[in-house]
């Protein structure tokens, strides 16, 4: 068994672990990452693309933002297509100011990684059996296996920036969290490509076929997004077949510019709204998907992540500052009101754009519902009040002060 | 067989009957009010008081305004307690200018009903047996059965004014119309009491313990009510504990100076969503609770079926001027736009401030609808945009031009 000792242990090489361990290394906070799979590996996932303020701030506060300052693209606003009329969300005017950064989650983990190894930060990937023990004491400490060996890795605290599925929320006891869920019945059907995308902002649309995004990772990237029964197969979908259907979704005008080409990723992923409560057992901290899920309608996950990011970095500069560990205890209760919101504003999104085919919606009639939310998006998309309240959700809500 | 011979038939002598009547009147369109129940007992139903300015517009384009310029209070906001901190929703500053009248239903019913009698407009009060026949004719009749005698009415149209529970729904197939319903899982316990109102204007209270109401219908006249389970029985409920039970649901420094007295009235009401659409039928046109029901959380009920009469009135002028009742087969798709946005309204206002004991709401675990419902209400009414949302719906929506 070979033991380790720092300050901080994170599980988990995501976009999460690897900013909160760059923001407490600039600090002299040490910190060692555990990753079950490999660097490569954690960046074949292709996720989100749009970043908040307050995570590009943090970004910049990290000291890793050069590619992304360059590379990146600020997009002041996007556009809402009901039923093929086009709605412009101007969130630059509708916010004094705010707007949000394109950039690809794989790009940042990317940066994230190389300045990582560039500080000679430790981080175990392709790690196994990775478990958590005595989280509720002032010892904790964290097994895992690698490269064959053992390891045993003492520390102060846990952080859990391992995932849904990862080992540090199922550390807390069933009886001693409570698990909110909701599962959508459909997915997205997501298709990248290297054709340059039908707009320079992101556009969503409902329609009577299901929803449908138009995203971009770059100016030559694109990434599609279709809403398709929960049943259906990637294998299905031929490219050919997504196009076509992308068509019938878009905004007539968009569609007969679109340009089309062979898919680099197709893959389908399912919706699900979930909340973890609290955040935090003892000494160990749930963080982004470990704790919460929200369907990507908004795109609020990767944003909601970094806001938990910035919760608990503070609170651990001034523990650590003040020589008072007892500052972390908030951390759950401040991480959670925002997270709250962001699940509320992505629910809402997803129920206004999507069509369910169920017969029964939100506890009424399939019918009923839909009026609902034909009747929501024109009354939101047709008063600037309305407008404002997404706009003001979609930039993100302010990070909370925490002293 | 006593034949009669109108233009207008209007099945219905509560407020929208009256009102339509009214102004069809003035207009020297001549209109036969058939009701099954006297009109001393339409006059004891005590239902809402918070009337639009389309419908204070409505009622002094029919001259009935005496009385409600000199008595109603013109409200220029309400307040929204959420948990005992009060928020002040000032909807004249929030909407450029528009107010609310408050001015009881029994009252406007009283003002028109006098109208109607010194006009020596027809109205036969307690008829029973009411049909309506040959509605997809050009040619429809209405036969009733009053004071012995039967009755057979000639008319170009008839209005269904006659609420939820009247004929004129039930006489379109059920085949050939789509009812839209949600019952809630409580009801509303009214108390209706000669004394000063807690506040000038309205309270609506978000608590632990559930909703409650305080309103008013006059400077000395109180209506509160109380979300109560739906198996409650008003024998239950003492005069006494009401008033303690409100005491708790108040913001506290409201609760310290209640004036508490005897009840006048005292029942309990079922709380539903409904349309039926479309809301007419060949020459049968459905106006108010005859087609939709609204929970009264926001007050729209009456204010739906105001809007109703306004469309199906200057339709009927258009029809009558122009001597092409085609226009009239509008009235459905105008009307049903503005009661979507009132439903959807009533509907959302309600989900936010009550307690739903039930263990699934809206499709998911009550505890994940309670934090949902609790950031909504924490996020609108902390944001000025939130707030022009509420108080945009709360005053109207405007009528729409049928032009």
């Amino acid at each position: 068994m070979n033991t380790l000792n720092t300050q901080v242990a994170i599980i988990g090489a995501g976009p999460s672990g690897l900013l909160l361990g760059q923001l407490l290394a600039k600090q002299g906070i040490d910190n060692i990452i555990v990753e079950r799979v490999s660097g490569e590996y954690v960046l074949g996932r292709i996720r989100a693309g749009i970043l908040e303020q307050g995570f590009v701030d943090l970004v910049r506060e990290a000291g890793v933002n050069e590619r992304m300052d360059k590379e990146g693209h600020v997009h002041e606003g996007f556009d809402i297509s009901y039923y093929g009329q086009v709605f412009n969300i101007n969130i630059k005017e509708l916010t004094e100011g705010k707007t949000v950064m394109c950039y690809g989650q794989t790009e940042i983990t990317r940066d994230l990684m190389e300045a990582r190894e560039a500080a000679a930060l430790t981080t175990y990937y392709e790690s196994s059996d990775t478990a958590i023990h005595d989280a509720k004491s002032d010892a904790p400490y964290v097994t895992f296996e690698h490269g064959g060996e053992s390891y045993r890795l003492n520390c102060d605290v846990v952080v859990g920036c391992d995932g849904f599925h990862g080992v540090s929320r199922q550390t807390i006891p069933a009886e001693q969290r409570t698990e909110h869920e909701r599962v959508y019945p459909f997915g997205w059907l997501g298709l990248l490509s290297d054709t340059p995308p039908v707009s320079d902002e992101l556009i969503y649309c409902k329609t009577k076929r299901g929803f449908a995004l138009a995203s971009m990772r770059s100016e030559t990237r694109s990434r599609y997004y279709l809403q398709v029964p929960l049943d259906h197969k990637v294998e299905e979908w031929t490219d050919e077949r997504f196009w076509e259907e992308l068509k019938k979704r878009l905004p007539e005008e968009m569609a007969a510019r679109l340009v089309t080409g062979p898919s680099i990723e197709k893959s389908i992923a399912p919706l699900r709204s979930f909340v973890c409560e609290p955040m935090q057992w003892g000494n160990l901290f749930l963080v982004g998907d470990a704790a919460h899920i929200v369907p990507p309608t908004g795109a609020k996950g990767l944003n909601l992540a970094a806001s938990d990011v910035a919760t608990l970095y503070k609170l651990l500069c001034k523990a650590y500052g003040e020589g008072d560990m007892s500052v972390l205890q908030r951390y759950s209760e401040i991480a959670l009101r925002r997270v709250w919101h962001g699940e509320r504003f992505s629910w809402w999104m997803s129920n206004m754009l999507h069509d369910f085919d169920e017969q029964e919606v939100g506890g009424m009639q399939k019918a009923t519902f839909d009026q609902f939310m034909t009747s929501e998006l024109d009354f939101f998309l047709n008063h600037q009040a309305g407008k404002q309240v997404i706009a003001t959700q979609y930039v993100g809500m302010p990070y909370e002060n925490i002293d």
